[in-house]
């Protein structure tokens, strides 16, 4: 069984708005539901675990009722932190049936299904792959305020979603480090216990909606599709 | 005297567009001429120099008479490279009388008029002065198609415009290394001939219209001005 965790837990503090920004809607379908269908419709998907705020459960299972999504498995509740979302996701899954567990960010609705396809099937072949895309700013590495150098962006990539693990290294990783404050992402931890994560080329389309403004640059690039 | 050079001689290429990025229009207005009237409008800059892809000189030239640029000094020709352009640019400046150099990007029609003025105070401060944003992705370094290594955020910055300098300064980096191919921004120029860059803490929102999508964000940006 390939597993993918939907970690939709955040509170949306930085939208100030009432709504977490993965609930928002982009043409009347809220922003986690896109990235719902995207791994609804990959075939290397077998079960969906989506991690919502405690507060959000009740109503949002009605809401998904609306879009008939077969592989959604189980709603949980997410904790304080990502990190500890991602654990709650992680325990839902059985471990007797689990191969490869794809973590995904619900703020992400843009993701490729061939994307998330790829991502599984690296991290099949070498146990961790991390979807990336290129850095196209110029980036500096700076000290007490000043620019110590520039640094060569072609060595350079963002994380995206999803980050793909074998099950039993995820679950590893997050009970040796998921304590660490400086978490950002699933394959810090990997990296972290000296595991070699591959890197999946995705595009830059794969926004996380995180700012109000974010879900005209999404709907724009979704009317593209 | 301080004087911008508003760099807009690309080609727009990476748009599949007829017309380059630069020109296209947000409210009926060109992106360019945002950036010119941040320019116009900011009490330390004197005058501005405009450089444009050749053939476009004419046919701007008659658009820019409509907004009312006072402090327009001249349009010139662009050449092969950014660096070329900015070289250009620079050449249009008056040597006995200039202070500080500010280039920006003419695709950034939303750098504010106080990130303008700090950036240049902070150059007459210390001879060169980067306006910079913080970087929100997870910033990873690969090899052979591998993680190496997360790099902790809060030492990176993204090179933003504008980049100000002593004149003097700019005209040594440019002479020294304008040939390097891997020069991304104005700064690193200065970097390779050791010179100490201070940054400026900017906003993200000032960003680069680069994507055909960049369009619908910067409305949206544009209109909660």
């Amino acid at each position: 069984m390939n597993s993918a965790i939907i970690v939709a837990a955040g509170s949306g503090t930085r939208f100030g708005t009432d709504k977490a920004k993965q609930f928002l809607e982009i043409f009347g379908k809220p922003v986690v539901i896109y990235a719902l269908e995207r791994f609804e419709f990959c075939p290397q998907i077998d079960e969906i675990i989506l991690v919502l705020p405690t507060a959000e459960i009740k109503n949002f299972q009605k809401i998904t009722e609306k879009y008939n999504l077969k592989k959604l498995f189980k709603i949980i509740a997410g904790g304080a932190t990502r990190a500890d979302s991602v654990w709650n996701g992680l325990n839902a899954i059985d471990a007797e049936t689990a191969e490869i567990v794809a973590v995904h960010d619900g703020a992400r609705p843009l993701v490729a299904s061939e994307e998330i396809t790829k991502t599984i099937e690296k991290a099949r072949e070498t146990g961790a792959a991390c979807l990336v895309a290129n850095v196209t700013d110029t980036i500096k590495e700076i000290k007490d305020g000043k620019i110590v150098q520039t640094i060569d962006r072609t060595k350079l990539r963002r994380a995206l979603t999803p980050q793909c693990f074998r099950y039993k290294i995820l679950k590893r990783a997050f009970e040796e480090n998921k304590f660490d404050d400086a978490v950002t992402d699933e394959s810090f931890l990997a990296e972290k216990l000296g595991i070699e994560v591959s890197i999946v080329e995705g595009s830059g389309r794969n926004i996380k909606i995180t700012h109000e403004e974010d879900l005209s640059l999404a709907e724009s690039l979704l009317s593209r599709c």
